[in-house]
């Protein structure tokens, strides 16, 4: 996992390179950032993703524009970042963010055995919220013909985390600001029922579960 | 504002290109992703900013790789994405996110002159939270030194935004599955104060505020 691309050059104490915490922090976002280059020219595309062991998978339109390009084997970098609360220092210069990222390097597969391209398309759903797969109309052929799937493997990759509180200089500590963290955390609101939604359809248990463990995130009241 | 390069392919009616939704959605996100490739090679970083004008800012340590690389000039692209809420179809394949995101093309330049870089430094601590400048430590000669500031014009940049409820296909409205969508925002949790914190500093107006503000995004409750 460790190499010359993904070793964390910038406070190397913040680096982690075990599958577990790559794996926690994948689970934990929605959004990945995909980075590539043409002709020198970068491109940081904010997507939905999904995990399935040490793959992660990306899908859209056939014609998109970076699902065509990664099809063709040039190197991808993604990135995932939860952010999780704001540092504030006595000093303007130790303002921080505490955060848990991942940067994944590689190039893309094209996942096109129809069985394996069910299995990302769960992935996907599933990521989005655990037990809503069992509980939506599965892809048609038509769909899975329409749909590309890339997948990624979760082999150099990295993370870094910044927790705790603001680091101050010495002498700073004496000054009569007011220093701490914010956590921060992403919060689900009440579910907006679809205007088409036939009537009696009651918000499902799934959707109760993620409310409930969405909000039981410490710290954010 | 709309170029080859940052025209909106997939779903274009999604594209914005207009300054003032562009400037609201970069004020409103904390992480922006920047891109750049050597040799091929894409990175995705994720990083703090600031704005001040037609003016992004990143900043760090002077041996950081990021900085360094895009000091030569070479072409960057700065992604921040917000992420708005969960839209669950009855079909797994029109799952989707409602997101705010802005892709911004370009060079940076180095910030060298003493008071603009100063501005740079305010901007971002303002970013993190209104009024926070006034009530901590200015930098000092030495931290200004021993910063690097880059500055990317917000010349070429669009924005891209999904609203609303899901999209079905027309025969799926009958399906009893629930549909709709999740609202997401970052909200904060209680401050957390630093334990090296002297006696007698509350938490000042100014974090006050902040929460008071961050938690009236509607829909979360």
């Amino acid at each position: 996992m460790k190499t010359e691309r993904t070793r964390v050059k910038r406070v190397p104490k913040r680096g982690h390179y075990d599958l577990e915490t790559v794996y926690s922090i994948l689970d934990a976002g929605l959004i990945c950032h995909v980075g590539f280059a043409m002709e020198g020219q970068p491109f940081v595309i904010p997507t939905a993703y999904g995990r399935l062991d040490n793959r992660l998978f990306i899908h859209g339109s056939p014609a998109s524009r970076m699902l065509t390009s990664l099809q063709q084997g040039i190197d991808v970098c993604v990135t995932v970042t939860l952010l999780d609360g704001l540092v504030l220092a006595r000093s303007a210069m130790h303002h921080s963010m505490n955060y848990r990222s991942v940067v994944l390097f590689g190039t893309a597969e094209l996942v096109s055995e129809r069985e394996e391209k069910m299995q990302a398309l769960y992935a996907f759903t599933e990521h989005v919220m655990l037990g809503r797969w069992a509980e939506t109309r599965e892809p048609n052929e038509q769909e899975l013909t329409g749909t590309t799937v890339l997948a990624l493997p979760i082999d150099e990759a990295s993370a870094k985390i910044r927790t705790g509180p603001p680091i101050d200089d010495a002498a700073d500590y004496e000054l009569p600001h007011w220093a701490g963290v914010i956590p921060l955390a992403v919060q689900p609101g009440e579910p907006i029922v679809d205007p088409k939604l036939a009537e009696g359809i009651a918000v499902p248990e799934h959707v109760e579960q993620y409310l409930g463990r969405q909000r039981e995130v410490v710290g954010v009241v």
